[in-house]
């Protein structure tokens, strides 16, 4: 349940800035956290939202580089510095990572207080509604950088949620060929309006279809979007061999997974978790440009006091995105 | 059931040797073949075998660089040269591809014709029975270039038959640290007997191990070598963040897997099978370095007349790798 309150905004620490936060979209994290699946992670009560857009409203005294009034957006990862993983070069997913807005307090506030150094440049000339899908559009980028895939390789995206949709945009951005497999019809359709190429695995064999399109290789890339168990089954019959299958939706019981193809035709299957700095730089970079179709992404801008039934509307599967308005119109 | 049978030998073909077997080594593949479990794949009678050596008896009109009495084993492969696999390069794994020994006749025979571009060279000095392990080696040899492991990696291997014991012992000769997870005791002790470490994990728990045994990174490859169900569902666990998980063993049905732990640590896991040319080369200088542990692997070596009692011997898990002296007493 979300409740509004009013409170003095935090204390300003001396690296951090105060951001006037302006959009926030709700992901699936959020709605998992909203369903309690999270509860041994985050401490209710909960400001949640990691996915948003507004500008600098006070910047703290050891803070260099930005000013008051700058258009941002935040990468909500803060990490040790100390752990393996951060030793070996991968900060992203330190071994005790804070990722900010499940971990921490989020940006469903209008004055939200971030570490600088999570700060991301917005340039001139983008709206900050579209700014504040630049967060999934990073989770795209670095599922697709992570993949490996090159130009002209064929892809087949599994899922056509907002995750994988992105994935379709960003891999064509690149220079792939994709197809997305999604079974349920509506969803089918918004793909389409954003102009990509779907299948109904219910309705074909996905495996002949996927053998046909290729010339009998099998697909360079499959991207694994769904959390479905029998997507999991099924995805490694669509992979060429030595292609790659790269494991992006959460999943969180064990699944059954084709070992024995994974042998037979030197498969490569990668996990792909949150991003790295270039994703988030390649991703603002996509939606300044206009490559990332904002307008058919967001569904509805709410303001904050429907918070609670754009929830209820993004679990029911009757919305693509929904943005918070959290500050003034403008 | 084996028979043996007395026949003319087969006809030379122009770009053809002729074989005269000295050793052959008998495979968890054949055992399979020997159960009846690949009869969709192999035509019975079948004349099986292809971990080999011998000398060469006769030379195809066409054949150039070869010459009586040349030492060699065999690289059982053959593939189309046409199918998409082949084409980018994979011809280890052709879509087509005719494994010697199994999709066509096999070394257990006298006298073998090979096509001469499957002939691999053993160097002088090397006993024909200890090149008789050159085949299962450059499995290893491929497992471990596939898996990427450096210099100083610390790496786990999951089962202690043939080829775990292999692998180990060809990642230990590319500069890692090893130890092999064994529940069988008698197969643990044959590895320490080897010089290699080992840990049970009926006994330990295995993650806790390696936590403590990498300082809380993890491993940085793990090869799934067991077959187990339990194996594969463990093994995530035990690889660091963006570390390996090859999967070596032959799992016939789909196994649970946890993707969470995949995607959480953005593992890699990668199919392995059979060898490339490289593979066989370097499984060569192994061999005659003395780098591998021949006489320890070798249980025993029988004459053709025993070959049934060696299957059973191999069923029943009581040796390591039992050879068939198909020549003359050397």
């Amino acid at each position: 349940m979300f409740a509004i309150a009013e409170r003095e905004p935090a204390a300003l620490g001396a690296r951090e800035v105060r951001i006037a936060v302006a959009y926030v979209g709700i992901c699936g994290t959020d709605l998992h956290v909203f369903h309690g699946d999270m509860d041994a992670r985050v401490t209710i009560p909960a400001t949640i939202g990691h996915e948003m857009s507004g500008t600098i409203a006070e910047v703290g005294p050891e803070v260099d580089g930005w000013s008051v009034g700058d258009a941002v957006t935040v990468m909500p990862l803060a990490w040790d510095g100390t752990c393996p993983a951060c030793l070996a070069g991968n900060t992203h997913i330190c071994q005790n990572l804070n990722f900010i807005g499940i971990d921490s307090p989020g940006a469903l506030q209008q004055y939200w207080n971030v570490p600088a150094d999570v700060l991301v440049r917005l340039p001139e000339g983008v709206s900050l509604r579209n700014a504040a899908l630049v967060e999934p559009v990073a989770v795209a980028v670095h599922d697709v950088r992570r993949s490996g895939l090159g130009n002209g390789d064929k892809v087949v995206v599994i899922g056509a949620g907002p995750i994988g949709v992105l994935i379709a945009t960003v891999a064509t951005a690149f220079g792939a060929t994709v197809v997305i497999a999604e079974i349920d019809a509506n969803r089918r359709a918004a793909a389409e309006q954003m102009g990509l190429a779907t299948l109904d695995p219910s309705a074909v064999d996905q495996e002949a279809w996927v053998n046909e399109w290729t010339g009998q290789a099998g697909a360079d890339v499959v991207f694994e979007v769904s959390g479905a168990a029998a997507a999991v089954l099924g995805a490694t019959s669509l992979v060429k061999v030595r292609g790659t299958l790269v494991v992006v939706a959460i999943h969180p019981q064990p699944r059954p997974l084709d070992l024995h193809r994974l042998f037979w035709r030197e498969l490569r299957i990668l996990g792909a978790r949150v991003y790295e700095r270039a994703d988030f730089e390649r991703a603002v970079q996509l939606v300044a440009g206009g490559e990332i179709p904002a307008d058919a992404l967001i569904t509805r801008v709410v303001p904050l006091t429907d918070v609670e039934s754009a929830f209820q509307s993004l679990e029911a599967g009757g919305a693509m995105k929904i943005l918070v308005n959290v500050g003034e119109d403008k």
